[in-house]
């Protein structure tokens, strides 16, 4: 499209995309947005290396692409300028999340990661929140990894899931690259590599002291909450991950509680989801920390959003006209749009409309001109300003209306 | 664990262990086994560089580690001997499709790399062949990448989706990386931006002449095949995006043939799965090329797969230990394992049994003291293997046994 643009001399307009979510999935009441800090990091980095453009060019679609396209993809940076709700912020379908305005070329090009990366943080910060949701002030670690779609999945995930009010994740390179606390507990292979559990546990005591979470189900969960308690301290906790949380949870309290280690935590894990840990909590199951793989980092009841990126305006000498395509299921709204959230509802507009009493701007400027003037990086900040807004909106049924301007403005195209 | 391993004194213990899936989900008969070639990188190029060991050194976690592990980490390699099935086999759940034997620590480290690189990789090429299936013998797209997990799995997403028998992807990534063959259609927002779709149709094939796919639906599909009719050649097809595809299909067919145009293709997106498109099919929709994004590149139905990494022998002190955890319903087996395949069956056996007559073994040896020794990298060759593989052995209800040997063993553990 690129090639194509530059052909037929479209490189003075200037385009507006936003991206936005059609319908939240069944089981999802609101999003909570996040991603943005690499969608920042990838439009201020963007360029073409030669040998990419070297690529690019032997491919047979390219074939009839003049030689100065490739001198232009050679030069090319971000220059325009983006919008974006904060990372944390809560929303909700057909809102835009981010909008972006460039010259036409610039604004297409990053459409697929600017989706591939706020689209998948944010899944997983909207289920992290189901999931918090369900586990009612317990905590949450994130322990999915290696269910990931790949290995940067499950680091972004790790992120993402804090972000959403995790205490943390088991990925060792999410806490490396954004400073996400780290936890772990050591597998059933570090049980079975000891001639006896008791040897596993004293020489895991050995190592990480107060922090030491025991795993006590590799043989029996019962023998091993009795081998737990008489190892004694140091002990953080012990980790469940078979059987009946419920009865083996209650029986394993009961056990620690008659050693008098009352302190001594217990952490469940087994493909946990916010059903299975509600009903745990629901029943009052003395499980203090969730610990939560599969489900989380893959958002396994709804592994995508319809997440989109269109154009709404076209700058062309001077005149603007408005974009918004008509397929069926399918139709978008023109314009550049602002979000004017109230109190009790949304209301999406256009950037142009005088700030409504009562209301705030959710769309804030994050780069102009290429240069990013805004990109959170303490991300316990970004996890506070969530749980205030997971607090705040995240409800089913928030109304989200269109303006009046806008809604003139989609009947006339 | 490896810190925990190295302070017990557990370097010079050997480990076995091996990756397979518990069971398969409910929509799958059988996995097409993807992501050694990724695995293989992985595991012949580990390393830690300085900065990483410095992150590790400042976790709370670490506070006990001695500086002699600090040392053994900055020079570790990976020394062991990897087995594994061929990318593109077909295989079934409780069937190792991976086995590794080195130094207890060097075995522990990739446990969660080889799990999501293996595991997602199989996750794509399983649901690529239910989609092809469908498909019977129509072309299948993968255009998957703006809803992938992030952009690394979008890339490896249309990386399994072609060894699975895909034609090609819309990912670019995966083109340059795998040379995966890249195809693409205009978006809405190409049509959008030009005047009118006349003119928005005769650029593109400025670009793209004979391989030009004009995206119809924008306005009116029916009215968008007419342009695309009365535009003429070149053209290699259209492409709908919404609405009643069966119907559409019928009518732009129509439209098209009445044009003389009976050699242009029709190419069908929006949100297509196997279900849809198998309707499609019986039905006997004239449509040519399947484009099929996020159902295939998240696995939607089934997005993660009950992989894991088992520790299965431990050798120390010239003694050979088996290790299986007695976890309730995760129960493992023992010993190092083989698959010997039969043409109507296969047997999960130890690595050291005789080559049962008849059979094959499907675990080969990729890397042993560390190096290499295959990492196919021709990517049509190993197509052409999982399409001989998905024929031959991809049906559900295959039997799986496990040998006498293996039998006996897993009872007196």
């Amino acid at each position: 499209m690129s090639a194509g643009y530059w052909m037929a001399g479209k490189t003075s307009e200037t385009a507006t995309f936003e991206l936005f979510v059609r319908r939240l999935p069944p089981n999802r009441d609101f999003l909570v947005v996040c991603g943005l800090s690499q969608a920042i990091e990838y439009l201020t980095g963007l360029k073409f290396l030669d040998r990419e453009i070297a690529y690019l060019k032997g491919l047979p679609q390219f074939e009839k692409a003049p030689s100065a396209f490739w001198d232009y993809l050679a030069g090319f940076r971000f220059t325009g300028d983006v919008s974006a709700v904060p990372e944390g912020t809560v929303m909700f379908a057909g809102e835009p999340l981010l909008t972006l305005r460039a010259p036409l070329i610039e604004a297409q090009i990053p459409e697929t990661y600017l989706l591939a990366t706020i689209g998948f943080q944010t899944v997983i910060a909207s289920k992290a929140a189901r999931i918090l949701k369900a586990a009612a002030g317990r905590d949450v670690v994130e322990f999915g990894c290696r269910r990931a779609h790949a290995p940067e999945a499950g680091c972004l995930a790790g992120r993402a899931a804090f972000l959403a009010g995790c205490v943390g994740t088991s990925n060792v390179a999410a806490g490396m690259q954004f400073a996400v606390p780290v936890f772990g507990t050591a597998a059933h292979s570090w049980v079975l590599s000891f001639e006896n559990e008791a040897e596993a546990f004293r020489r895991l005591q050995d190592l990480l002291g107060e922090r030491t979470v025991q795993l006590i189900d590799t043989y029996d969960t019962v023998e091993g909450a009795r081998q737990a308690a008489a190892m004694g301290q140091p002990l953080w906790g012990v980790r469940l991950d078979s059987g009946d949380l419920l009865g083996l949870s209650r029986e394993v309290r009961r056990i620690l509680d008659e050693a008098g280690m009352t302190a001594v935590k217990i952490m469940a894990t087994n493909d946990l989801d916010e059903t299975t840990i509600a009903a745990l909590v629901e029943q009052g199951a003395p499980i203090d920390v969730f610990g939560v793989g599969t489900s989380l980092a893959t958002s396994f009841d709804a592994p995508a959003l319809s997440a989109v990126y269109k154009l709404v305006e076209l700058e062309a000498g001077g005149q603007t006209r408005y974009a918004s395509k008509h397929s069926e299921g399918k139709r978008t709204l023109p314009g550049a749009k602002q979000v004017f959230r109230f109190a009790d509802r949304d209301v999406v507009g256009l950037q142009t409309e005088a700030l409504p009493a009562g209301a705030e701007r959710l769309l804030k400027q994050v780069i102009v001109g290429g240069e990013a003037i805004v990109d959170e990086k303490n991300i316990r900040r970004i996890q506070e300003y969530a749980r205030q807004q997971i607090a705040d909106y995240g409800k089913p049924g928030r109304q989200v209306e269109l303006s009046a301007s806008l809604s003139a403005l989609a009947a006339s195209h």
